[in-house]
């Protein structure tokens, strides 16, 4: 156990987005500040942030700067270049720590990871020549999925193989990458598990949201989730495996395929989930303010769910439907994102549909 | 109806302690940015908001720029300078509007408005000299209680008159300020309405809170409140009656006594209220949020209660008690105040003791 970060503490968070926006937030409820560290101009989270630093990652001048302003450094998405990590960690914690942001930024090393920790992923084969995909194709079989091993992120960086004659077409949307095949799977349906731990070890879970994605990206997340007992059991049981595999601090979000006979990891996230906006609304504590309490050092606080919620993401041209969204009887969480391209998150709505089940 | 503010727009806030600062937060969530304006250095609501201009309410060139540079001007407080509020209003609207402001900035003008509403305040008198406080006496009887006309809050401004004989006291203690003087009464508890209204003329109104004052600072506030049906009824509809004889725009705190024979009203902010802080916990639409809708001109939320609430303020020393309070299972809001002085508000935290009833 760390020493608890104090108020007036300063938390660093590489990236800038909707997700360094709400983390941001959440970090002032607990009387901490944020400096945001992002490449890009204008980002969501400098909005509500004391500090925000605007560099490429490659700057390490501005990334030394940044290290020594702040306390613990935690980061929105995880494709961080590893020198970045690496100027930033010999001055400061970065939590969660390397080897959760090696893994998940990696398809192939994640699934070896599961694997070890006795988990089951997707059937899944390394990939970089036409020989080994059609190797990967005579062991796996079609339909089945074609992978960058790094930098997908909302469908993109995905080619479907539905019989051996797409082959060529996949390979070739890879541009030269690494990449990974992954069997189909045959699942009813989508859940995930957005799970914390702390700088104490202890692990607490939020209840299991069900997924339902459009185009590769999520669009609603219903609490509870269509899941058994002894499902929910197992979903909450294979965060919790991962989490301490990897001796993780912060909040982690888990994709979990539902078959009849088991559950798969589809992959997980080292942040906090768009599939865990849900709990801004329906907990006491939501995500965003665990990720802060457990990178802090603080215990993780209480999750309990008091209401059912589904969360509906804003995405793109769903912004022109804000006149009818303002006078619903939702929870809006809009972005501050100037321009609304298409499949850009905008925002999201968080409806309760009744006290929790 | 205004049209209401697009996503993007920036709201002006006076003021930048921790109402400030939970209403650019609830701000950001709507898509929208803030700049506070703040005569003290270090502002609580600074670290949250994407711009704040530190300068005293003397300096015209600072408030025209800052009047500029926003779409719409709320407060946080209730004392700034009518020649600041002129400045600001000759560029951009401020709401709630200046004659809410003007009555609520004078005890002696807000009694008599509630007299005109048909409403019922303590009694009182007003009282500028030794003669009048004697008449006033005369009038009302002892105990009674001897407060500036401006510039009270929590408790400051304010002299017991257990006897006659305390007058002279009592009257020194004014330091030759205009003063009032109120009738004790004699009530059970004290409730209050937290009400907002739109542009549109809509008025909504969360569920009354019981509040426990210690020392003159609000200490609890509880939801439910102790009240029959029909006392619930009376307390909402005295916040609408003071909201709709104001033509009044945003959020309002109205405190009442209660009494066996009727809800007397204490007095109004014409902002956000500390009595209101278990909105954030409780419900789908807290107090801020409210107020940020109604001054952008947006329809009002669903502020519903989900639950029931204990708030309870950290003033001074109890944050002493933060290690404990770290792992108990409330909601904790922190203020990002440096030092914790003796009578200074520092956070509060929303305890969640059941599904509403």
């Amino acid at each position: 156990m760390t020493e608890p970060l104090a108020p007036g503490a300063c938390i660093g968070v590489l990236g800038g987005g909707q997700l360094g926006r709400m983390l941001s937030v959440a970090a002032s409820r607990l009387g901490m500040r944020c400096h945001i560290y992002e490449p890009g101009a204008g980002a969501p989270a400098g909005q509500v942030a004391e500090t925000v630093t605007t560099a490429p990652y490659e700057d390490i001048a501005a990334l030394t700067a940044f290290a020594r302003s702040v306390d613990v450094v935690t980061y929105e998405f995880e494709n961080v270049p590893t020198t970045a990590l690496d100027c930033i960690e010999a001055i400061v914690p970065i939590r969660p720590g390397r080897r959760a942001l090696a893994t998940s930024q990696d398809r192939l090393a994640e699934k070896r990871f599961l694997v070890e920790a006795g988990l089951t992923p997707a059937p899944f084969a390394a990939v970089e020549t036409a020989a080994e995909l059609e190797a990967a194709l005579a062991q796996i079989g079609t339909p089945s999925i074609l992978k960058t091993r790094r930098f997908g992120y909302d469908g993109k960086g995905q080619a479907r193989i539905m019989s051996p004659a797409d082959a060529d077409a996949a390979l070739a949307d890879m541009a030269g990458a690494a990449a990974v095949l992954e069997g189909f799977v045959e699942f009813s349906h989508e859940v995930s598990v957005i799970a914390a731990r702390g700088t104490d070890g202890r692990i607490t879970a939020f209840d299991p949201g069900e997924n339902v994605h459009e185009g590769g990206i999520l669009r609603t997340t219903t609490v509870p989730a269509t899941l058994t007992d002894a499902q929910r059991d197992e979903a909450i049981a294979i965060a919790h495996k991962i989490l301490t595999s990897l001796d993780y601090i912060g909040v982690i979000g888990v994709e979990l395929f539902v078959t009849p006979d088991a559950l798969i990891v589809n992959e997980f996230a080292p942040r906090v989930h768009n599939s865990g906006h849900w709990t801004q609304n329906g907990c006491l504590i939501d995500q965003f303010e665990q990720h802060i309490r457990a990178v802090a050092g603080w215990p993780l606080g209480d999750g309990a769910r008091h209401s059912d919620v589904v969360m509906e993401n804003l995405i793109g041209d769903d912004m022109a439907r804000l006149p009818a969204l303002r006078s619903d009887a939702v929870a809006l969480h809009l972005y501050g994102k100037a321009e609304a391209r298409p499949g850009r998150k905008m925002g999201h709505v968080n409806r309760i549909t009744g006290p929790a089940r």
